[in-house]
């Protein structure tokens, strides 16, 4: 009955890792977390201060459900019920995210999710978090890390038995599980970069546009998406290309960023009072794609979310995908009682949908860029959306699969392929009707013509 | 008239390297080579002893032309007049490599044509190769090196003015040069490995079989290629999956050797006396396909060969394109005056074809598996051929511009594509026209019928 308890070292506290964390108290394991910036819920947090929000859908809502902090959660956000895309020609037009009540989003502040995971995991017995300290070794045959304080000072060897990988896009872990092996891996750059911007609430105390929505400005060279704050407040992201004649680079006096806005973003210059001071105060992000494999090594390393696969933000699902990468680990160690086996049954189950997660998010930035506000976009979206109200469950749009159903990615997107080709069809079908009915009413009119 | 001659340190004195280094020396550039391996022609080189061969094909014999190496390089090789294919069921086919006489490629040995490229690199003034001397740094921002004797010692500071990464499929001057910039990279490993083994001569002193060709025993779980060398024999790469029921992990008895090239490849068994102890022996390399971006780092930095753009072996492009770049940035320094410019050219002329041989390459993986002996391919084959033969200059299969011409790989395969189209539209014809005669023919015995 003293059996030790096996101990898990889990490498970054993000939204990945905490909650991988829950999961592998809950399963018994001892857990030590280990994060290299201070702890979200202290005032050290975020001097830089960048609130940053997300859109909470359906796959990271069950994974929270799972656990039992989604109604926490719930509270906490704000439900976002569809987009609100404003054209540049002043054009203003809301498109509900779905046809059902639960299909709607909710946005909610990284910083404070994180917390929240954070104060469950820390309330298990034998899970310890430890903020400010860095992995800067990983001997992936002993499972042994060499962490160090944030700031400098003495490392420190920690054994484990399993080192979870949930360190980010430019992920330690990764790079030293895969050194030296056969190990696929690709980074991919958008030329584009994203910055932060703040929609502030209006003079009145009440919101300056629609609060219950996901704000788009879409946008050839340049698009911004914004998110709603509980305080009435948005948050909104700008993105565009990092260098060239519209750019980042080029926004670089408080006329040029005027500028921009007046011919892009007509009606958002407006509701930021502060907007050329924002732009040039804030730093610019970068956005990239991760793909690799593998995604463990033997029964001891495992990688989870961005570290494993990041996208683009432009399909909203890079939380819940790491949300959901922790439940189905967590189901995996539940299935294969030996832990290679289910480290193996993890990365399969997984990969083949955040590589297809990887390519909608790459395609949604085209969508975002130009397709949302042309006419061919909406009534596609408007016929697929009344298909899915006549055909409750038999069809769904592919955005709604994403968003609001857990159906794996792949699956969702041959299950959209195959209502795209029933759409072309019917397309091709309705053309050929009114082909033959014109050659029919022509006919008519001749034999009419020759009586 | 004192000026300065401006310094280029070349990591790596491989194929590329060795080139380059002779190149820019003509330039005008004072150059340092810095390779961790000892010099190819002492005695020390290669105590594994393996004697690694390639093709020179059209690409590789220009760069070598305009250096005045080529026919003192010719000298040294033997001529592959085409391709050998032996068919499991023991077929042997011979496929001449093109119609006309210039249309063949030459077995070199490697580390032969690395001594010769170094020794006419070395005859120039300023030029200074350090064998044995390992780069452990580069500073991109000042083009400086830490170089360190491989064995062990003092490191020292070579200050550049510009530093060329020819380090190879792992560079480390490409590391360096993109850390913690937007770079892209992907590294793709084959699920399969390969051997390098030797058919001796035989007994007689005379070739086991006829030399002046490259041998091809094609096959879906393991194929081998084997390139002449001067003495008669014949050194042979055999890739395999690394590991599974038919893999390099599955050789691991002398039985399993024998059992396996009598069940693939049952002609070659009988060529090497000593197979199983050579399998045993010798150790399995890697195949690694890499596509990077960018390639150069303002006027300081520029990667050339495998650190820029490493392909699979089975289109025997590696060499040739690796020569190719040497020729195209010597070209492009005398174009543009200003090196930061000469460097984005090249890096311009040059990224958009080695892609499309990283993809030939791929491709050309699965017809050495399967298709070189079907028939359709062996018609489809010949069918080029005889085109090429009737529309001399005007009909180029693939095959022969990648290999007989130096047209950039991309104009290649878009000139191929398009004479598959033709070829499909002729297919395509014909069955229209057989169909049209056979209904023709049809009517005609009806309307007899009636008569």
């Amino acid at each position: 009955m003293t059996e030790r308890r096996e101990r898990v070292v889990v490498v970054g506290a993000g939204l990945a890792g905490s909650l991988a964390a829950l999961h592998l108290a809950r399963r018994g394991y001892e857990v030590r977390v280990h994060e290299r910036r201070p702890d979200p819920r202290s005032a050290l947090a975020g001097p830089g201060g960048r609130s940053i929000n997300l859109g909470l859908s359906a796959r990271g809502m069950r994974a929270l459900d799972g656990v039992g902090l989604l109604d926490d959660v719930l509270k906490q956000s704000v439900p976002m019920r569809g987009r609100v895309v404003h054209s540049p020609d002043g054009t203003v037009r809301f498109q509900p995210y779905g046809v059902r009540e639960h299909e709607i989003l909710h946005s909610v502040l990284r910083e404070e999710l994180i917390s929240r995971v954070v104060d469950a995991a820390e309330a298990e017995p034998g899970v310890r978090f430890h903020f400010g300290s860095r992995m800067v070794h990983l001997d992936r045959e002993t499972a042994t890390v060499r962490v160090a304080p944030t700031g400098g000072g003495e490392p420190a060897m920690v054994r484990a038995d399993l080192v979870v990988g949930a360190d980010g896009v430019f992920s330690a872990v990764r790079q030293q599980m895969q050194h030296g092996l056969r190990a696929d891996y690709a980074q991919e750059f958008l030329p584009w970069g994203y910055k932060e911007l703040t929609i502030p609430v209006g003079d009145d105390g009440r919101p300056r546009v629609r609060l219950e929505a996901l704000h788009v400005w879409p946008g050839h060279e340049g698009l911004m998406v914004a998110h709603p704050n509980r305080d009435g407040s948005l948050t909104c992201s700008l993105f565009m290309a990092h260098e060239g004649p519209v750019s980042f680079a080029a926004l670089d006096t408080p006329t040029a960023v005027v500028d921009f806005f007046r011919r892009h973003f007509p009606d958002a210059e407006d509701l930021m009072p502060d907007l050329a001071r924002q732009v040039a105060d804030h730093p610019v992000g970068h956005l990239v794609t991760v793909r690799t494999a593998p995604w463990r090594h033997a029964d001891r390393v495992v990688l989870i979310g961005d570290a494993a696969h990041a996208v683009y933000p432009f399909y909203g699902q890079g939380m819940n995908s790491a949300f959901e990468d922790c439940a189905v680990l967590d189901r995996c160690l539940a299935e294969h009682p030996d832990r290679a086996s289910a480290l193996a049954a993890f990365e399969a189950a997984r990969k083949p949908h955040t590589d297809v997660l990887a390519d909608l998010s790459a395609a949604n930035f085209e969508d975002l860029r130009g397709r949302v506000h042309r006419l061919g976009y909406t009534i596609a979206a408007a016929a697929d959306r009344t298909l899915a109200r006549l055909l409750p469950g038999r069809w769904v749009p592919l955005y709604a699969m994403v968003a609001h159903t857990t159906a794996p990615y792949a699956d969702a997107l041959a299950r959209a392929d195959r209502q795209d080709r029933i759409l072309r069809g019917a397309g091709a079908g309705l053309v050929l009707a009114a082909a033959l009915a014109a050659t029919t009413l022509r006919a008519g009119r001749r034999r009419s013509a020759g009586r």
